[in-house]
């Protein structure tokens, strides 16, 4: 009788973020994104004072909140000031919330296997308490706005006095880019995205380093501030992501220059400088950052393959980056490496990685390559674009990366929901799919007989 | 001294062959290639009398050996008779040669972990004799043979009664293509290979049975003709090969027949029953048999994209087939299965399948990916084509499957060569690969502690 006199409704809430947070973090996703929907429909939101369809304003609404950056209208000259603002507001919300999200499901993965803590929280109790979640969000909000206050510290006066914007509007765009930025949303007031500031590294490098903050994810930028003159007292997930992010972000600021050194229609006609400086923010922005200075679609299609490859791949765990995620990919590759130098158990970094993990990070691969190659051959039959294009954007739009050939405008409605999805789908599937299997984890008492199938 | 005495050539040789049958089993190939490409640049094997250059015969050489299909020349018009029969010894050869190299790796790897046989060998001793090795051989000969005769007898009357082919060039032709089905090599001495037999399912089906027969692979066969009413009797191995490769069958008829069905220039202007009979032919053919009765590269882009996923897995293990076999996908689709559902061991025909088999098949899949990927971007610097034809073409090599876009005789010679090393490496590597990993599969003592990265 007590307990049914007491408020129940925070209860209940508070109950629901406890024992399911991925499903309670999938809803409220799912609402918010409605939700900016209906005020993105707002004749205020549109500077012809129409308003935007429903198509328009779903698909603007969900590539904020999912950070992703592909977008059927233009941010800066079809939205007014406030559209603009509801566009940031979503796109801080939706950073702030993956981080968390996956944080805490981090946090509830680490207390069900008891192992020792990666993000500030007590492993004492093996129950996720309130207080965590509390102190998570305190930290992924401070962290968000210390790094894009300093970006927009950066940017401002680089606008101002580089290219002749006016204070308050370098204020406005500073502002925007900088959130846009650190949560590699990959938005731009500027129908050309960063074209414009093609070539010049003291306002491109801020920018590609704030992506590449936000993408490592909030764990690793955590620990890495903390210990950074002591990688060897780094986690194990610190080591896996600090490392191969870094050489793949090498391969790709590598490969990408290469490959469009001599191309008439992106750098070709450019000075050796800008080429350099255009080729590593290129190599950089397919990882989910989403902004180009180069027009994507002229590139060679040897240099769209590889941007799709980096794209599927993306950043870091628990950070605003999407993809399958970099640690994932270290997985498969050491396992990989461990069986062709035959040994039994996949070692690295003086750690031996659980059996739980391989079969998580195959299923995370499997399932994702499996969604992009149905979503493509959907998209083939749907329009009339070839494999090139279509495999880009369907991969930029479950990796939430935001480059584009220049197809996502011309889609028809039909394939505009597919991407809206696939955004969906590729922000909040991969974290709360892995979390979800890491917590069912279990072992089996007995077992059946084995055997082996030839394979090969 | 007695033992310097004794022939030591055979003895070598015997050695050689039991203890490392992959290194053998590779070099021989590679000479039989060479020696091939030989042959087929005399003027003899050449109708204009000039002889082939050396890049036309190795390729056809390769194409033939490796019963890829892929050429760049006309086998029935640019070869004199005499060159092609050097291609049907080579296909013969290439066919007989993949499934005992395949079989006595896979009694290797069966001796090595004591499992019950399944290709008629006696399994008492753990070490290969030379009589497993000539009783394998033997058996698979009859095999070959029995069902290229059976037919040759259907097709050498139907194209002679049925297409006015004089009786000597049905006989002929029957006897190529029937070599050339049964060893998946989908090569035709007709420049549009199947085209003018299109949607006559006297003649095709009984084709894509014998592609099927063949790709099921030598020790599905055996246990099947062995116990064909007792499918429980089965190993496992044979119940998951039948199982994936009938969905696979099933999957790929369907979609390639509802994706051209109102094609224009494919089945668009046929009679329905022309259509079901094309669409299933080509449902079948990408799985490694090869041969076409449509234009390939007239295909929609949708098709072509399904058509690279089944030419990419291919069908079954030590058979003619190419790809990364079904089993492969098998085994990966189930260890998702049952990380889906929880399971921490996985399960399928109430046996257990073992984590080294889990391990390989991914390491399989993971090489694979990046063969066909670093090709494909190496292939699109070289040329001028677009991804969908490269992509196609790469995965029609690698996985010795033979279909065509139509753009691998305008290749430069250095594709050309590229395609070469692909058809071969496609052929030889996953089945050297597979079993040299599983050889060398072992336990380790101690351990390193167990940690596990975020992914996702
Ligand atoms: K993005
Ligand atoms: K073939």
């Amino acid at each position: 009788m007590r307990r049914l006199s007491r408020p129940r409704v925070p209860t209940d809430l508070r109950r629901s973020l406890l024992s399911s947070p991925a499903r309670m973090f999938v809803t409220l996703f799912v609402v918010v994104d409605l939700a900016g929907a209906a005020v993105l429909m707002l004749p205020v939101a549109h500077a012809e004072g129409d308003g935007l369809t429903f198509v328009e304003a779903l698909f603007t609404s969900t590539t904020s909140l999912a950070v992703c950056g592909l977008s059927v209208i233009g941010i800066g000259s079809e939205l007014t000031v406030f559209g603009a603002i509801v566009v940031a507001v979503l796109i801080q919300l939706g950073g702030i919330g993956i981080m968390t999200a996956a944080s805490v499901l981090g946090v509830v993965v680490i207390h069900r296997f008891g192992l020792r803590m990666q993000l500030g929280v007590q492993a004492e109790t093996r129950a996720l308490r309130v207080g965590d979640v509390r102190g998570i969000v305190g930290r992924v909000v401070r962290t968000s706005l210390v790094c894009e206050a300093v970006l927009a510290l950066i940017l401002v006066p680089r606008m101002w006095l580089g290219y002749g914007i006016p204070p308050r509007d370098a204020v406005y765009s500073g502002l925007f880019h900088a959130v846009s930025a650190f949560n590699n949303a990959g938005l731009s007031l500027y129908d050309q995205s960063m074209t414009r500031f093609s070539g010049d590294p003291f306002l491109l490098f801020p920018v590609a380093i704030a992506t590449i903050l936000g993408g490592l994810g909030f764990p690793v930028l955590l620990e890495v501030s903390r210990h950074l003159p002591r990688p060897h007292a780094w986690t194990l997930h610190t080591k896996l992501t600090v490392t191969t992010t870094l050489l793949l972000f090498l391969a790709g600021i590598a490969a990408i220059t290469a490959l469009e050194w001599t191309n008439p229609a992106t750098l070709g006609p450019m000075t050796s400088s800008d080429k350099l400086v255009n080729g590593a923010f290129h190599g950089i922005m397919p990882r989910s950052g989403g902004f180009n200075t180069l027009d994507v679609g002229a590139m060679d299609q040897s240099t769209l393959l590889v941007t799709v490859m980096l794209m599927f791949v993306g950043n870091g765990s628990a950070g605003t980056a999407g993809g399958i995620k970099v640690a994932t990919l270290a997985v498969i590759f050491l396992v990989v490496w461990a069986e062709i130098r035959g040994h039994p158990s996949v070692h690295v970094f003086g750690r031996r990685l659980s059996r739980g993990v391989i079969r998580q990070s195959l299923s995370l691969l499997f399932l994702s390559m499996t969604v992009v190659v149905a979503s493509t051959v959907a998209l083939l039959v749907a329009t009339e674009f070839r494999l090139d294009r279509v495999l880009f954007e369907v991969v930029s739009a479950s990796g939430v990366v935001g480059l584009s050939t220049g197809i996502t405008a011309d889609l028809p409605s039909a394939a505009q929901l597919l991407l809206v999805v696939l955004m969906l789908a590729g922000r909040i599937g991969p974290i709360t799919f892995a979390s979800a299997l890491a917590l069912r984890e279990h072992t089996r008492r007995y077992d059946l007989p084995e055997s082996r199938p030839i394979i090969g």
